[in-house]
C-alpha cells in the first residue's frame, strides 16, 4: 500500500511517500511544498491546493495520513496552519484518497516505541526504518515520513481492529 | 460594487451579498451553507468548496470580506473553523475575487459606530441599513451581512486611504 504522510502548514508542508506492507516500509519520495511569505494568505492557500493536486496526480497514494494539530504554544500560528490543513484535507478528499489523522504522540509511539520520544529519536528511527543514509531533511519532510510510517504500521497490522485508534471519529467536529 | 460577506465555519457558513455605493448599501441575497455533523472533516470541507464554487458562480461578487478569527475561548472550535476558513479563502482566490479581512471589532465599529457594540445592536443596525423588515436569520447570515457592510463602508469611503485598515497586511503569516 502506497501511503502519503503530510505534515501540514502554510509556509512549509512536508510530504513523504512510502510503500508499506505488514511490518515493512520502503521509501519512495519525500520533500516539501513551500509558499512565499509576503503573499496574501488566500494566494498561498491557492498555491498549496495546486501543488497538492500535482503531487497527488504524480504519486497516486492509496491512503494519506495527516498530522493532527495541537496548540499549547502559539495559537496564532496554529490558526494559520489550520487554514493550510483545511486545504490539504480538501485536496485529498477531492482526489478520493482516504484520510487518516494521527496525533504527534501517536506518531512517536508508532515510530520510536513510546509517545514521549524526543524529536531526534523519531527522526533516527525514521531514517533506520526507511534505510536512509542520513536523517531526512528538512524537518517537515522527516515528520511527514514518520506520519506515513505511523499509518503504515497501524493500517497493515494484524491486530488492527483491537489496537488501532480510529482517526475518523475525531473528524466529526 | 457587489460585495460578498462571509462568516466562516465548518458546520455553518453565513453569507450575505450586498450592492454598496458610497454611503449606501442594498441587500441582494443572504443565507447559510451547512454541512452535516458526523461526516469526516475532509468530506465536510469538500462540500463547503463545492457550495462556495456554486455560490460564487451564481452571485459574481466583485469583492469578498471574510471575518478574521480570534480565539480567547475555545481553541478546538477555532482550529476547526480555521480549516473551513482556509477552504473558503481558497475558493475565493480560485474564482479571482479579491479578499479582505476584518476583525469582529472592525465590523462592530463600521456597522454600529463603536467597536464595543453588542451583537444585538450590530444586528439591528444591519437590519436598518439594509432596510429589512426584521433582523436577518440565522445569526451567521446576519454576521455575514454585517461584514459585507463593513467592507462596503471601507471600500467606498472618500477617506479610504487615510482611515482604512489594510487587511492584506494581516494575511502574510
Amino acid at each position: 500500500m502506497r501511503i502519503l504522510g503530510v505534515d501540514p502548514g502554510v509556509a512549509t508542508i512536508g510530504f513523504g511517500l512510502i510503500e508499506a506492507d505488514r511490518g515493512s516500509q520502503r521509501l519512495l519520495r519525500y520533500g516539501v511544498i513551500t509558499t512565499p511569505a509576503g503573499l496574501p494568505l488566500s494566494n498561498r492557500l491557492y498555491q498549496i491546493s495546486q501543488d497538492m493536486e500535482e503531487l497527488l496526480s504524480a504519486f497516486h497514494p492509496d491512503e494519506a495520513a495527516v498530522e493532527e494539530l495541537f496548540f499549547s504554544k502559539n495559537i496564532t500560528t496554529g490558526i494559520a496552519v489550520a487554514h493550510g490543513r483545511g486545504v490539504i484535507l480538501l485536496e485529498l478528499e477531492r482526489a478520493g484518497i482516504p484520510v487518516y489523522e494521527y496525533t504527534p504522540m501517536q506518531v512517536k509511539q508508532a515510530v520510536a516505541g513510546y509517545g514521549g520520544a524526543e524529536k531526534r529519536q523519531v527522526m533516527l528511527m525514521t531514517q533506520r526504518l526507511l534505510k536512509m543514509g542520513e536523517i531526512p531533511r528538512p524537518d517537515d519532510a522527516a515528520d511527514a515520513l514518520a506520519i506515513a510510517i505511523c499509518h503504515g504500521r497501524s493500517a497493515t497490522s494484524l491486530l488492527n481492529t483491537e489496537r488501532v485508534f480510529d482517526p475518523r471519529k475525531y473528524d466529526t467536529r
